[in-house]
């Protein structure tokens, strides 16, 4: 039987500003990543945001990205690479403390916005955050686009990862995502969700430029700042059960 | 035999900018209170802070304070109990991953500056941090004033409470200290090590105002940016080895 | 003839975050207290801001706040006086050159929050924020409750001041007005629009406790938080204008 | 006769946290580059830079880095052209206000750190700043290595340009500086200051890999933060008068 994970960026409001609709997307949702405090995200959000996954029964990741709320963590900052280690050691730390609280483990990490792009060509960045993550946590899983230095190092380094797909993106052939240019983003709910059960079920997708690749989907990004993410969602997760696809945890999966 | 431990403020460098003699102190402490990345102290710090701290053999204690750098949390902020109970556990949390990564455990908590000195008059804020420590760690110290609402509300809760004294410091008659007025400093190292001295053994001490109080010290605070303080340090370690007061970490006192 | 001025707080995004209403209440306006980047705004959304109020012709304010982003400038720090003249006079010089760039000059200011509320019951902040203003310009107008440290001491100093009074919150006999007690915020937009009408043309209004009190109002505030606050805005404005009150920004007044 | 400016970075302690020798090097030098409060440097700090260097007759200067305070500025950080010219706006306009308040008058502009560098090589980034120093004072004068796309973009621009030279980094054939390879700094004070009094006299640098190549010098920098400025600023202030040098603002020379 086929099976996928469902990812979502979660935890994002900051003090008075409010981002998202998590509460909502939690009910489709089973893998949440959760901002740390340094892109998005304050102490008191992350409580809630972990009371609201386990609440959900939705699967707990740490969501790290470089210190620029200013920039909302989208703008790369050349640091070195002990300094993401430790950037990413302390947001992992802080958002362990509130899982321990409620009592659930971390089930995966996934780096936030520049961090995350970064990452996946930079294998010195890549080593960084697989490192901290490993010290944190050997079980820890790491989601990564499937052609990237992250997918690399982490197997090489043993660190558990998942192949991650999006359903609000272009893919390019190369196995990346387009984040910025004009079509980046694909607007029909109906073809998002058909896109991605092929992309669970046959392991094909249409690139940007029109190209039908390869691709393979262990976990499947939504955007929460999407327009319409909540609806998405549930037309994603009703058009894999439609097609006979389970939806769960990551953890369940690798 | 009399037994005491030493403390002292730790890790509050910020990036570029350094305070402290952090390596020098840690020679003559027991154990350090690390700030946590909200008063002072960054990702970096605590990674190295941690690390010396073990070098030393020295106990290691987390050090949140408010959420102000730029008043390096010596202001008073007016938090609501909730978020300064999220404030504790997402500081400590970032702490208790770089104690993990460096394989000690987190022996203690001391709250930092405004936030502390509020803790010990206010009962709901003395809570609020004494919910956070004991939800991460029932055996997690607290350092406290004598007479204070943090050491009622941790006796009543059943967290471990050290009864601290400061080598730095002129303490009252109510067995709180002074801050900020003339003379709140006193300055003769020799002075100052034999107060302790005397603190300890006999459990009592000249205060602010010329009056000889009873008062109990398992901790003794010495301030990192006390003018000279690693000479103090060392003065009074070496007045306590000459009174026959043997200097541990304060898990091993309570 | 009657004349008041209609103010509101603007300019509080930050980043990728929203918060408010801004176009739209422009639209009913005649003065834009502006967020400077310290409890809420950042460079780029004051630029915008005051792009926005040159617009629609609406008064340009400065909003200085503490430096409390997390908190939303809504909680009050025990700063020295120098720190607050320091902070007024860097968050208004800030909002000076966005406004001088688009050719318009700052026409008054009002801190923000826990800020204002503090310096209307405090001379000493009081007076520091007045020291920065009449610095940076003896004609820039200060708006102030009634009966508060500011409104006496700007007197003395001869700042321009300006009596507010508010079209959301409750009032008290003592000229200042509820901020977090339930029905702080009276919800009928109708019954808003008439008291706001009555305080501008009687001068009088009813307290929050039913006492019927006489009232100075040359400014009237609308919080831009305030549910359905555009919608509030227009019915205050029609509701004016039915009653014969010209609405006017507030150097035309005082 | 020859002239020469001498510009150093001040002003960039923060709160608690002391940084450079201001007052000291302030008696040496002829400019002062104020750090703004993003990199470096707050409220009160720049109150009492711009008053100390009115003391010393030092020419003000605005010191504009990227938002990364954590970083010192010293990590580049992909924000938009508009996003510059606003931080830059926000900055020399708080600089701006304390100036007014000393009833002096902003000389120069000197972006720092990784902004200053990327300035240098980055045609886009080069304008904008340009663009928000010139929006403020058409004659504020911006600081530059005599070949970069500052300078280019600054000549078009009809912004009053100052070229540049370093008396504690070695330059490059293509007229920049190393910034962190070994041996990007030069030890020797006296050969420091003799080699600036070439740069001045001769127009000519030997540069890190040994050529002898021309360079134009109307500003000399020297580091704050190189072990020794002080004394370093001595020495090259007694070689330049020795060589008959005048040490002059760059307002006097450009």
């Amino acid at each position: 039987m086929f099976k996928v994970d469902l990812n979502c960026d979660m935890g994002e409001s900051f003090g008075l500003y409010e981002l998202g609709n998590d509460e909502e997307l939690m009910q489709s949702i089973t893998s949440a990543n959760i901002a740390c405090g340094f892109h998005a995200g304050d102490p008191h959000v992350m409580r809630k945001t972990v009371e609201l996954a386990k609440k959900y029964d939705v699967g707990i990741g740490a969501h790290p990205g470089f210190p620029d709320l200013l920039g909302f963590g989208r703008r790369f900052m050349t640091c070195t690479p002990l300094e993401i280690k430790d950037y990413v050691m302390y947001q992992v730390g802080a958002l362990r403390e509130f899982s321990a609280a409620a009592d659930v483990k971390i089930q995966h990490c996934k780096p936030h916005g520049a961090l995350f792009m970064k990452a996946m060509e930079d294998k010195t960045i890549a080593r960084a955050i697989l490192e901290a993550i490993h010290a944190i946590d050997p079980n820890m899983v790491i989601f990564a686009l499937s052609q990237s230095e992250v997918m690399e190092e982490a197997i090489k380094m043993g660190v558990p990862v998942a192949k991650e797909a999006y359903a609000d993106r272009e893919h390019t052939e190369g196995g990346s995502i387009l984040l910025t240019r004009t079509g980046a983003q694909i607007n029909d709910y109906e073809e998002m969700a058909q896109r991605v059960v092929r992309m669970v079920k046959e392991g094909r997708v249409i690139t940007h430029d029109g190209k039908d690749v390869s691709i393979k989907a262990e976990t499947i990004c939504i955007h929460g700042d999407t327009p319409g993410a909540p609806t998405l969602a549930k037309k994603v997760v009703e058009a894999l059960k439609e097609g006979g696809v389970e939806i769960v945890p990551i953890k369940k999966i690798i």
